[in-house]
């Protein structure tokens, strides 16, 4: 069976087996029973218990051998030393897939791992592909197959819908059933993947993404541990226009440590996670209430490659919030056309007509206006998103039907805009909105942050194939840390341009070397053992004379040796000090999750005060690069704000672009690179590395 | 009638007329009557229209002067251009205050401005008070006073409670009403401002600090017209332990100019409203949800001082999630003590039990062990805010009498700690655990960010009175502006120290002062006309030696005569650069609502791009400029960050106290200080200012 349609059977199975079945419902063993029967599952239900012939009035087995037939699935809800022997024995009978619900794994560390490692043995030796174990299982609402212990569904079912949920927390995915419940939101399919030792959610969402029945995807996550399956499925729902919103938390520290210890999640480092989302367009909600807003907005399937948001109001004050809000979003809100506005100023002299368009109260007293003004807004204003701010004017009696029918009338005639609006009502009027095509939010802020996330998948939905990776030539590292000087060569094979500069080692080649170069020089100790120079004071800026030269020389070799007294030292470093450009910083760090991923930000205070500081994966073209360098909030530095040079982005933007090329043909052995500084001249006059740290890793994983 | 009188007659009448009374309970005129009836408002209400002897089964009055009585308020529904002469009548009755519904007065500018004039002149004439004009007006839902024609009461009226709402926007004010409506957020009253002509939001939030029945205060608001009334309702509200939390919109440039059509308010610089509301303890919320969550937490009257928060959840993820949100607004979440962690991992074994307390699922087969956690929790942690994570399980008919006796146990025994559940019921459910005094968030972020506003509200309410600002003698100033060297002698009175330096007409002068003070030196032109040296290449840095100040020296002449021919050249200015000291900007800005407000950041980079500067009203103590100091984000520059040297933050301290008191001596006519940079120096060196502009202003009110 090939691996795509084991995950097919594991998905939508036609039979299942549940070994350590109950005739309880309300027990783990008997709860996906229960649940299968109450919704209907078309599909075999066989359980497997020893001691019962009969379970929830189904006939029971006495072991996997004693099975009538090989299940698409197995549920295991066995205490953990049996799950071993349980999933050999699955495997022997041909199971393509089982759901290991049982705890006392990897997430309890030390024997829990390698009985953990046994149970992925035995599963890999019968070809069989598992989720869990430590996991609450997965549900489908259209099939009734239910192969999960939650129980959440004692409240009650969730709709039928189209919103996939994958998530690696079972518990928190029971919080986002629950809610969704609440809200009315239909549900297609629910897969927690608990410890990942095989199924990770990168699997959950490319099998998500090929599902024709789920519209958009939720993802909750920890941190992710398998980076390419997660890569594969965010590209693959990428080109499928599939939206992904991602709730990964874990982003403080002790968030992270509470990740750690719940699940056997390796913390990514968020920022990581961050840029790999997007890359790929995926949003990355904050919070629950956002996560699902978003998802219940994608459920429209209009993803404006180009969002620009027109908003009609019938208060100002509302659309001063949305303003702010999506000023601080970054969401577009270009201002009416002039004579539109003039129009409908002479329509309503009273009206704010720019953008938000306040038609004020008074429409509510002629919706005749109110249609007028829509139409003005939706067809003359062409913004791509609508949101109307009727507040609690919608569920008056006396206006509501009539509203309603400006607005149908409005979509109708414009069907491929994406419409929200912002209204407080009973849940039954809600839905009338909601069927005639119109997602509401009472909140106007959250309607706009949902609105916003639209325009970000459109625009990763849209976004061209980028221009290659600068193409280096294969690089070989050293065994250990390279010096500067050595690290500086090196990368100078990739086209990395260093500060001009040379090793000295006596004070007489040093002094001959600053008066080649021109004053001022940096004086620099050079030893492959020290490799922060700087917290030694193993740096001399500023040196502007010869006789600075030969004292700087004198002071760098004592302080080298009285710090580390056995360090090799193999001279002074001697180099021109750039002036008048911008420093930045540029750096490798290899993710142990998702490889060799690369750093840009403005130099000094930025770097170590704001974390001003842009991540891409390796390797990457030259415009990438540049709009990684654009993002930075300190960007004005090097754009020439307020009368500064412009600097050389175009080289800096290949430096990188080169570096992410270097550091993507190296394998583990590339720990990290920090060029710190890297000085930008201004426009046509490029960029160097003024310091280069290599550092080598040890080739263990790390 | 004393000034608190008219307030108290107007907010609580016992007899109101409405000029311009209507028939139709859905008219302007008619929504006042029709509400007070439909809630049986105890006091008298006399119509008044000329064309009915009878309006909604009251008798009416054909004019103010046919008013049977003086009522305590009129309500005012008449066109704009008779409001004038309606006030003038009502005024000659002794009527204390009117709420002026109609529009087309300042909110249109022009005519409606000069209109909006009269009608305040009138008013003040007759020593009567005024809401609007161009309000939506106020209500009491307590005593059934509905002086407002909002249409939200179509959809039913909210229930009666302990909140306040004060707002400049009768619609948006109307959709908080909705929306509270809807989450069943009791109010006692609201206010809606309008054109503020005479009473303004801080008069209200005023009144509503006096008021016993109201505990909580919401406001929202576009931009503050009146500092003063402001700021003292702040205090109040502060030493009266009353909670404000306002939502000031308008942060944005679209937003500002947004607020500026819909209203008349000025726009008031949002970092200096922030600053205001920071200083007294107010808590700004983003959202209309953020907003009411802060509000409805807060009628629990707890307000703990340190706040710190201990979390019970039966889902690490949502354990995760709590401690993202907690580290993000600075809520101290402390570990458990390690023997409660020791105690509770030997109960439950896949217990996570530092806090986050993950108690697992396991918690709902046993709750007496729940029990055993929350003591654990509450007792040992003594966390001051608990937050419990329940999710659905709290829904589960099985569980829920049973979850909440375990939580009522707790609350009993420790009834001073402030309790959230997070949790999803349907509304009954969550009225049961809202009536034991547990306050329910679904949303387990909203629940933090609720929770961390309570611990703002109690650290304002315990802040002493900080240390007095520095005395300064009083510096007069000059009628235009001063030059460089003159500000900082103005400056230097008030113990405001800058570089050493010396203006010199000569080059030969310039070179004796620079030998005196030491190479390097910066020189910078020195001109009355020139205010802004650095844009016309004014300022030379790093000048190394005689040959160099000779030729500068010449080079800034130039450039200022090619800049500015007319300008008026006083020299050039010589001044020893000091090296090793980290740049700071301080600064005075004249706010049009709030006074002098005084901002301190770090130098260069971070003033410009990543804004980072902290604002507050002068005058004040060298305690509240230092805390200004640490509040950036830059400070660990100042604070000895990787290696550097401790900044002298005292020094610097003491300069932004003397510079506030400095600025607050002074009345219109400073318009502005710039010290940038200041240099400030290791410990016990000092801080200096190396550059001083002082703008001059028109005394025009600007």
């Amino acid at each position: 069976m090939s691996g795509s349609e084991q995950l097919a059977r594991l998905f939508a199975p036609r039979s299942v087996a549940i070994i350590g079945a109950s005739a309880d419902p309300k027990r783990i063993g008997g709860r996906p029973i229960g649940a299968m029967l109450a919704r209907g599952f078309t599909g075999r239900i066989m359980p497997v218990n020893p001691n019962r012939p009969e379970i929830q009035g189904l006939p029971a087995y006495a072991s996997v051998a004693d099975l009538p037939e090989t299940p698409d699935v197995a549920i295991i809800a066995v205490p953990a030393a049996l799950v071993a022997d349980t999933v050999s024995a699955l495997a022997g009978r041909g199971v393509p897939a089982a759901i290991v619900f049982s705890a006392g794994f990897a997430e309890m560390g030390g024997e829990g791992e390698r009985e953990q490692a046994r149970v992925v043995a035995a599963a890999q030796a019968g070809n069989m592909r598992l989720v869990g174990p430590n996991t609450l299982g997965l549900f489908d609402m259209r099939s009734g197959f239910y192969g999960t212990f939650t129980s959440v569904f004692e409240g009650g079912f969730p709709d039928v819908g189209r919103i996939g949920i994958a998530s690696q927390s079972g518990a928190y995915c029971g919080h986002l059933v629950a809610v969704m419940r609440e809200r009315g939101l239909g549900i297609a399919t629910a897969v927690m993947t608990g410890n990942e030792a095989d199924i990770s959610i990168g699997d959950v969402i490319g099998r998500m993404v090929e599902d024709p029945e789920i519209d958009v995807i939720a993802a909750y996550a920890e941190g992710i541990n398998k980076g390419d399956s997660f890569i594969r499925a965010l590209e693959a729902a990428r080109q499928a226009r599939k939206p992904v919103v991602v709730m990964k938390v874990g982003r403080s520290a002790i968030g992270g440590a509470a990740a750690i210890s719940h699940t056997a999640s390796i913390a990514g480092d968020d920022a990581v996670t961050s840029a790999v989302l997007e890359e790929f367009g995926a949003v990355q909600a904050r919070t629950t209430d956002e996560m699902l807003d978003i998802a219940q907005l994608a459920t429209r399937k209009i993803y404006p490659a180009k969002n620009t948001l027109g908003v009609i109001t019938v208060s100002g004050g509302a659309g001063v919030v949305i303003s702010d809000a999506a000023e601080e979003l970054g969401l577009d809100m270009p201002q009416m056309p002039a004579a539109s506005q003039a129009r409908l100023k002479e329509i309503l002299p009273y009206a704010a007509p720019r953008n938000p368009v306040d038609a004020t109260a008074q429409v509510l007293n002629d919706l005749s206006l109110l249609g007028q003004f829509g139409e003005a807004v939706v067809k003359e204003g062409g913004y791509s998103s609508i949101l109307g701010f009727l507040t609690y004017t919608a569920d008056a009696p006396s206006l509501s039907a009539r509203l309603r029918e400006q607005f149908r009338l409005l979509k109708d005639a414009y069907p491929d805009r994406l419409y929200v609006l912002s209204l407080v009502a009973g849940a039954e009027r809600v839905r009338e909105f909601e069927a005639d095509g119109f997602t509401v939010f009472a909140d106007p802020t959250r309607a706009t942050v949902a609105i916003s996330a639209m325009g970000t998948f459109g625009a990763g939905f849209a976004r061209q194939p980028g221009q290659p990776p600068l193409t280096v030539p294969k690089v070989g590292l050293p065994s250990s840390n390279p010096s500067e000087a050595e690290a500086k060569k090196l990368l100078a094979q990739a086209g990395i341009a260093s500060v001009p500069e040379e090793v000295c080692a006596t004070a007489d080649a040093a002094v001959a070397a600053a008066a080649q170069f021109g004053f001022p020089v940096v004086l620099k100790i050079v030893s492959p053992d020290i490799l922060h120079k700087t917290e030694i004071g193993g740096v001399l800026l500023d040196v502007a004379d010869e006789a600075g030269v030969r004292a700087g020389f004198a002071t760098l070799i004592e302080r080298a040796k009285a710090h580390a007294p056995q360090a090799r030292i193999e001279g002074v470093l001697v180099a021109r000090q750039l002036k008048g450009g911008v420093e930045c910083i540029l750096g490798i760090h290899r993710d142990p999750v998702f490889g060799p991923v690369a750093m840009v930000g403005l130099g000094g205070v930025f770097v170590e005060i704001v974390k001003d500081v842009a991540f891409r994966r390796c390797p990457f073209g030259v415009d990438v690069a540049e709009r990684m360098i654009r993002s930075l909030k300190g960007a004005p530095l090097l754009l020439g704000a307020r009368g500064r040079p412009k600097a050389d982005i175009k080289a800096l933007a290949e430096m990188l672009s080169r570096l992410s090329s270097f550091a993507h043909g190296q394998g583990e052995k590339l720990q990290s690179i920090d060029l710190n500084p890297v000085i930008v001249l201004p426009v046509g006059h490029g960029a160097y590395a003024a310091d280069a740290v290599i550092e080598i890793g040890g080739g263990d994983g790390h």
